[in-house]
């Protein structure tokens, strides 16, 4: 395997998106004080769940995620780096929230391109490029018994960047400009916007609230 | 398309069932305090789930919920129609109750037939139509963080006239007298079944207890 | 069917093992206060989930689950048990966890051998050895909302054991010396550690703590 042919780099790039994801899954882990089975089972579901439900969907099966040696033990190493230096990655959470937005740009444009291949409309890719960058995050939190992150309005929007980022390649890929280049523009977008969310704290909106009727916890002092 | 030929109407009927489905999710995520990625998510869940459970299960990939584009669109419709109007939907809760008994009468028959068409034997039909109707709202739950609804004691039941309207369609197929009028039948008869349980408060019976033992929070006063 | 031919045994070993996992679901229910569909469908996902997840993954559609009517019914015969005799089967729980023990065993056998034969390589197929071991009984807790027995650390070992038998098979088959023998050994082998995990209350370690950190619930008295 040449390391700089370009399929080579998707691979290398991959795998670091799968780790990245499988940091936040052992992080969580260890903070509901699960075992070191929870952390490598909730590393493996972050880090692939995505892609597997994608693949699952699209009839790609075996999916990727298990007949990649590579991908199977990725989600591993996240967790024996987490397992031993946890207060450490903790302590540098902004830092991981960065790798993790870089993931969702990854993956928001690799998800979207792989449906696009199977035959899958522009509609049903894009939907497939946010499943694949938001389903492993959604599976890590039901595994963990909690309310998806996803799905939360105290959350900076994370479903929005990976929505806009899989837009760009579906209407790229429509209009015959896909390339290397503007995929990696498209992830670069995505990542952009979930970098802004984070730094400017950009919450999606709630239900509408009409006016006159208790607006919740959203008012201060109640 | 022509809106009167028999595969139209039933398009025009699985819109409409994906729709109330959805709005139910959509009501769920306003009620649990989500955003409007929140509600998107689950009216998409709740309003496909079931038919992508099956159709995963049955080797029918890419599932219908992907490829047609309407099936994508319907649950977004109903996340616009919460977002502004859930307080007017809340309140019209009963009529959205008798909606969703329609829903669940139509998709435990689409499922099982579909599932029939697939090669399943009769009893896996069976399955397969309870899980068309009753698998979406699974799922929402489960993404909302509850216990499903379709599992509890304190809930009409739901399970019980899927697998009734699934049954007759199940029977109907073995004798050979599944025609567009006997479905139609089939989905009535679970239609009236639901809404006699919610008339009537119809709950299943939770286990057996032992005479003399605590019964628990049924004995009114304890 | 001659019932002393092996595949026939091996039919009756399944059959068997998706009873006793269909107790630990409908038990569950019982606990959690569900009503009898509750009942049923923990059952039937306990029984069946890992098998199904599988055979979704390895691309076996429709799974086995669905398409032997033996496997469909057996979680139904588990819930009319409990149902009536949930009291005397709590009382012998530590029976029942023997026999779930014996399920642990056979079931990471098969799995692994069923996903070789579907061509997965030997860590995917510990993998699915795992999963058919351990996911319907993390399916079970999902739906049941709480936190799956699987990953917490104040339950004994369950991966572990299934991890040690399914790779033993990967081993044989690598080796070419996978025989009706050596895989009940494994099986025997996974039952055995599981026994031991429960006997001794072995728990897989949680995180590193660093020491003079505040070691949680872990150190008496605190």
């Amino acid at each position: 395997m040449n390391l700089f042919d370009p399929s080579s780099v998707q691979h290398w790039l991959d795998l670091a998106g799968i780790f990245v994801f499988a940091v936040s899954g052992a992080l969580l882990a260890v903070r509901k004080d699960l075992d070191i089975v929870g952390m490598a089972v909730l590393a493996e579901a972050t880090g692939l769940g995505g892609g597997l439900l994608r693949d699952l969907v699209i009839g790609a099966v075996p999916p990727a995620a298990v007949t990649d040696l590579g991908y199977l033990l990725t989600p591993l190493a996240a967790t024996v780096l987490v397992f031993f230096l946890h207060p450490q990655v903790e302590r540098i959470n902004r830092a991981v929230m960065v790798f993790d937005a870089a993931g969702l740009g990854l993956f928001c444009v690799t998800g979207t391109v792989k449906a696009h291949a199977h035959g899958l409309g522009p509609a049903a890719a894009v939907a497939m490029g946010l499943a694949t960058a938001a389903g492993g995050g959604v599976l890590r939190d039901m595994l963990a018994n909690e309310v998806p992150s996803l799905l939360r309005r105290d959350r900076e929007v994370y479903a929005v960047p990976a929505l806009v980022g899989a837009t760009a390649v579906a209407l790229l890929i429509h209009t015959g400009q896909l390339t290397p280049v503007t995929s990696g523009l498209s992830a670069t977008l995505a990542f952009v916007l979930r970098l802004l969310a984070l730094r400017y704290n950009w919450r999606a909106p709630r239900a509408w609230q009409p006016r006159g009727r208790n607006a919740g916890p959203d008012v201060p002092g109640v």
